[in-house]
Parts: C-alpha cells; sequence; structure tokens
C-alpha cells in the first residue's frame, strides 16, 4: 500500500519533516488571504473525533475547505455507532469506503496505528491518549522556523506537564531530528517518561530536566498541568504555581525566550503576558492551517 | 478594524435596518429557488453554538452553502476545548484565524460584545442568553415588510415571556427605530424589563402594557412561556393558559392580525391556528435564510 | 405534489427498485473512484439525526459531496431545538424551506411518513425506530447482485434479531418483490413479526423458519442479538450464542452461501470470519455510497 501515513514523530526522518516544512511555506499566502484553492478539489476528508477539539477539528477542517474538498465526519461519539459497541478496525475499513483520508482523535494511545493497518486510505493521527499528536509538533516546529529562523542550535524548554502531553512527546521527537538542545522542566512526578528521554538522548540531543520555568532558552513551550493528576489538591497547588506564567515570572523570562502553547490555556499563562511580543500562541494556532494544508495535500494527492 | 458585527439591535440606525431589509429582497428569489450562488465562494464561516439551535444554526449553514462559501464550526460546547476550561477570548481568538466571519450564540448576556472585542473578524450574534438576537428581529421585521408592505403605523403586540425572550428584546428595539406602536403581553412576573422598556419610549415609540393576547393588532407576536420560570406549577398554569392560542382565542383575534413566532412553539399555539390564513410562523422562519444570506454577504464582501 | 419520498420497501413496486439498482450501477465507478460529479452542484441535503447513526449518516454526506451537493443538519438532537421540546412536524416544516430533501433518522416507527406528510422537499428514511430502513435494504439488493448475478431464484437468510431489527424488516419486503425464497432464523423471542411474515407470503414468496444459523442458503444476512432485549442474561447467554458465526459455524454454513451485515457488529461475527471469501460485509458498507448517490440524485432532479 502506497499511502503516508502521519502517526508519530518518533520515526519521522527530517528529510520528510523539511519537506513538509517547505510545504507548509508555500501554503502559507493562502491561509493568510483566507483564499480558496482547488489542490484537493473533489476529495473528500473524514474528520473522526472520538474525543474533544476544537482547535484541531477546526483547522483541519478550515484547511480542508480552503483546498477545495470536502468534509464528512463525528465530533461525537456518543452520536456514533461507536455507541453500539463497533471496535475502532470495523469503523476504519467501513469510513475507508467514504473517504479519500481520515484524520482522527482517539483516547487510546496506538489507536491511529491501529487505524493505519486496517485503512487503505491515509490516516492521520490528530492526538492518540497521552502518545502522540505529531500534526501539533509539526505546526509548532514551523512557528519556532518562522519566529526564530531556523530549528538548529536552538536550546527549547518544555514544561509542565511532561508525562501525559502528547503535544510535548511528539515535539521532543520533532526536535531531536535537529541540531536542537531540549530542557525538560516538570514537576517530578509529571517528568518526561524515560524511554522517550532515552530516546531523545539516543538520537544525540542534548537533554536537561529542571523544575521551574525561569529559563532562558529560546523558546519556552509551556502546557497544562491537570488537577486531575494529583491524588490532593494541595500537592498539586504546591508544584502547578510554579508553572504558572505570570507578570512576575515574564520579569525572569529571557527577554528572547519566544512563549508557545499548544492552547487551551486555563491559567496556566495570565492574560497580560498576552500583549507580550515573546507571546507567540495565537500566531501559533493559526500555522495549524498551512500546516495542516501540507499534510492533506501531501497525502491525498501524488504532489 | 473596519469590520461590521451584527451583536444588537439597541444600537442599530434606521438605515442600517433597511439597508439589509433591501438586501434581503434581493436574497430572497435566491432563497426561494434554493439555487447555489458564487458571492462568498471560497470564504469560510465559522458556526459557534454552545446552545442549542436548529433554526439559527440551519438556516445560517443553507444561507452560507447558497452563497458558494463553506462552514466550519461546532454545535455542541461538550465535543470542544471550551470543556477544557478555555476561555470565550481564547477561542474566539485561534477561530478568527480559521475563517472570514463567526457565528456564535452563547448562554451568557454580553458574550458575543466581548467576541467582537477579540476579533478581527465579523462576529454575528445568534443569541446572547436572555439579552439578544438580533438577526431573528431582522428576519421579524422583513416578514412584517412582506405581508404588510411597511413597519411605519403598525401595532405590533409582543406577547408571552418578555423577561427573558431575546427575541422580543430585539424585535422591540428593531420596531422602535421605525414609527411603530408596541404592546407588550405578558404576565406580571414576566414583564419587559423596565430599562428596555424606557429605551422605547425614549425612542419616541409609544408602548402600552396589557396582559392577554386578545388583541387587534396588525401583528401578534407570540413567545413560550417556560414552566422553569415559575416557582410553583399551579402559579404557571394560571397565567400560562391566558398566551395560549387555540380556537377560542383566534375568535377574539383581529381578523387582520398576522401571528408570529419565533418557534420552536410547544403549546402556545394549537395545530388547528396552523391553516389559519393569519398564520405567518412558517414563511418567518422561511425568511431566516434570505436575512441571514443577506448579512453574510454583507459582513464578509465589500458589496 | 410531485415529490418522490423513501420511506418503505413495504410498497415499492419491483420496477422502482429495479430502477434504483441500474441508477446505483452508473453511480458505483463515481464512488470506487471518489471522484465528484456535478449532478446536485447547488443542492442541500439536510441529514437530521434523532439517534446515532456512523454509516448511515457518513455515506449520505459522502454521497452527497461526490454529487457536488451542499449538507446542512444535526447529528444529536440535545443540540437542537427539539430538546425544547419541538414537534417533529414543526422541525420538518422549518427545515423544508433551507435544504431540497431530507434524510432523517428517527426512534420512532413511522416517523418518517409524518414527515413526508408534512415536507414538501423529499424525505428518505434512514431507519424510523424497529420499523424500516429502506436505504439500507436497497444497498443489500445491490450488493446481491453485485456478488450473486441476480436477485431471482436465491434463497435468503435472515438471521438474529428479527423482530426489532429494521434492516431485515425492510430487506424482507424488498427481496418479496423478487423470486426469492427467505429462510428466518432467529430465538424464539426475537422472531419475524407475524404480519411480516404474513405480508411476504401473500406476496408469494417461500418462507421457512429455523433457529440456527448453519445454513446453506444462497445469502446469510446477519443481524446483532441486543443484550437488553432478554428479562434475564442466562436467557441470553443461551439463545445469543447460536446466532454467533466463528471458525466452528463457517464450518457448517454452506461453501457459496455469502456472508452479509449490516453493521455494527459486536461480536456476532468474529475477527478470523473477516478474511473469509463468503464475508461480504465490508464491500456491502461501500455500496451505501453509490446507492445513496442514486437515490439522492433521483430524489432530487428531474432525471
Amino acid at each position: 500500500m502506497n499511502k503516508t501515513d502521519i502517526i508519530s514523530t518518533r520515526n519521522m526522518k527530517r528529510d520528510f519533516i523539511e519537506d513538509i516544512l517547505k510545504r507548509t511555506k508555500k501554503m502559507e499566502p493562502i491561509a493568510e488571504a483566507k483564499k480558496q484553492v482547488d489542490i484537493l478539489e473533489g476529495k473528500t476528508l473524514a474528520t473522526l473525533f472520538f474525543e474533544p477539539s476544537t482547535r484541531t477539528k477546526l483547522s483541519f477542517m478550515a484547511a480542508m475547505n480552503l483546498l477545495g474538498g470536502t468534509i464528512i465526519g463525528f465530533d461525537d461519539p456518543r452520536t456514533s455507532s461507536v455507541k453500539k459497541g463497533e471496535t475502532l478496525a470495523d469503523t476504519i475499513r467501513v469510513v475507508e469506503g467514504y473517504a479519500n483520508a481520515i484524520v482522527m482523535r482517539h483516547p487510546n494511545e496506538g489507536a491511529a496505528a491501529l487505524a493505519a493497518k486496517f485503512s487503505k486510505v491515509p490516516i492521520i493521527n490528530g492526538g492518540d491518549g497521552s502518545n502522540q499528536h505529531p500534526t501539533q509538533a509539526l505546526l509548532d516546529l514551523y512557528t519556532i522556523i518562522k519566529e526564530k529562523g531556523t530549528l538548529d542550535g536552538l536550546e527549547v524548554t518544555l514544561a509542565g506537564d511532561l508525562k501525559y502531553g502528547r503535544t510535548v512527546h511528539s515535539l521532543a521527537y520533532a526536535l531531536s531530528k535537529f541540531d536542537a538542545s531540549l530542557v525538560f522542566s516538570s514537576p517530578p512526578s509529571l517528568r518526561m517518561p524515560e524511554w522517550i528521554v532515552a530516546d531523545i538522548k539516543a538520537a544525540g540531543t542534548p537533554v536537561k530536566e529542571i523544575n521551574n520555568i525561569e529559563v532562558q532558552s529560546d523558546v519556552l513551550y509551556l502546557t497544562r498541568i491537570q488537577k486531575e493528576r494529583f491524588p490532593d489538591i494541595e500537592e498539586y497547588q504546591k508544584v502547578a504555581s510554579a508553572y504558572v506564567l505570570d507578570g512576575d515570572a515574564m520579569e525572569k523570562l529571557g527577554k528572547e525566550t519566544m512563549i508557545m502553547h499548544p492552547l487551551p490555556r486555563v491559567n496556566e499563562i495570565s492574560a497580560e503576558v498576552d500583549k507580550d511580543k515573546r507571546a507567540k500562541y495565537f500566531i501559533q494556532s493559526f500555522y495549524g492551517v498551512p500546516t495542516r494544508m501540507a499534510l492533506l495535500a501531501m497525502v491525498m494527492t501524488d504532489r
């Protein structure tokens, strides 16, 4: 089967990533102008969201619309036959007959990989449990390049919930393909999984672990720490406060440190930060459109 | 920011309303023929429904389709990142990057105004709590003009739940821009809010308050009285029955009084009324399409 | 009103069915190539799903997209005004103003017929309670013809829950228009309703009733037996196991017996069966696209 699935950044080659970033650059003016083209005219994307999503789902829809294609899908498994107990493999074998590609989000780790095994059409992983969110990592890379001009030679701090955060897993692997160095910053109970740290180090990427966000890195990538992860609320409050970026924390942050966040944020970045020129999370969110346009066009055409 | 938001009828000028009604007239044959045009080809509308909707959502979708545009959105906040605690401001700042305009319905009064403040693209209020539903008021005006030929010189009775009903709030303000006189008919506990009555009177519009629907007005605009609004069921039954339009009530209604309702109705208009020539609520519902086509085309093009 | 509704196979004429099958044949290459045409360009389909659906909804959406049309709709009555207590008749009278045809699924038997009475635009029944699912029956017939070359002279066994299963009701009626003979196989408490058996026999179709799936028929059409239908779990386990198609059961099945299932399946067909050349349920599911393309094109154009 000669198809391209986008499942994980773990095994992506640097060349492949660079190709996507180049394609994204071509898509950016179209996304910026919000002006439809006909690259995927007549093609259909299925969006299967077994879990809540706003920006991933809407940006894929917007990307597909801009490329001239059409969309089918569901965004609530309660309204689909999953409710009746259908297996993912069966759902995929049915939906592949209806669409040219499938984007899916699923609560189970490995769900997208399983789907790719069963599907004749390309599968794009829109998030599988705590495992991977590769299209997010690609738009993250694109954002860094846009702002910093390169990925090589940068120090990137990933902070917050590194244990369950699929975006930081995908981004860590993606950055390990470049000459970046990584800082993992988290409460002890939410450290980056050992096997990921081992993989990253094995790739030759320098890794440092800290537990605060007073960094001078080129990039500070914050993620949300969820209350539910902690057995008692006191413990949560103690550690979470160290990962809140407010006016005070901004004072201690590097003057050229760009701030990223996959969004949604709850209270880990104060509203006062939004106007700081280092805050890049909204433009980052916008880059989801050209990145996903590039991915959709790549997997659904021979171009 | 040179954009047109549709947030409330309160501050709409008569000229602006008349312009929309004129544009609606041009859209009506397209909506009637259900024949697609290319006015918004390549444009994307985001429909963000934080609350249930059938006719507002579907008529906006139909309008956008007829104009040749595409749609992204969600209709259940449980399937979006709102569930994760994202603020409305953040959701808007993300979605504005994906679409040329945003239609939203939200349970909070003032939500659309807040969104308009944060959004670079036009915001259309599809209902914000008990506050406003301006696109409904515009289609209501259009319906009255179609049936009565004019808005000036008419007496319009707004009846039912005038306290929480956003449609009657928007319609009262909209009519106050014309030479209409208003009758507010409601149970004592559901009277039109004092500040709205004051605003309407300040605009020079004659206002009368009554508590029955045996009127001879040019228009009787009925709305639903919700059981939940009453502390005890007996109290509810006593007052609600006075606002039910059945065969008997029709006998006492003016022979030329047109009957409107924003729908959905539950039991406040009997099925036997549907065939009466005075009943106009289904054609009223249809006029939602050309009205929303006019609004969408206006806010998303320079025309 | 000169419109074609697709409500039930009960009163469909053989000519009408054959016409649809012929149209389906023309649509198949388009569905197979997933290449958009312009047959329904500019037309809008409303999809009103008052009950969960994956393949019916998604295949109708895919079909409409392939025909160049657009879609509006809801797939969760909790997000529509049904939640506010609107009657189906009212919902339909509103939505008919927004679309060129309506596909609906509803938990109540007869809902689609009621809708057709109120609607000026064609209604397609996507399943009404335990009553009918005519578009499924049509794609089932198409699948049989594709695999067996004909419908006449075949023996078809319908097995599982014949009491509540709307797909088998529709298929039984549809097959009774052809020279097929039918075998009904079910636990005693889930037998095909007497009035349907009577109708089928009255049409001259030979009918046999059995209670196992060790058949030599040309077709074995399996359906799911739902646990909830049984007062006690022991009773369920006793009968349900006789309707599970696994490796052992496959040994006893006719060597040329094609296996069909409307899907979703839960455990009534083992995964090991999937690779058997007699298993046809995934291609059957795919034929939903050309069948629904044929139906949509037929009801929305004069062709």
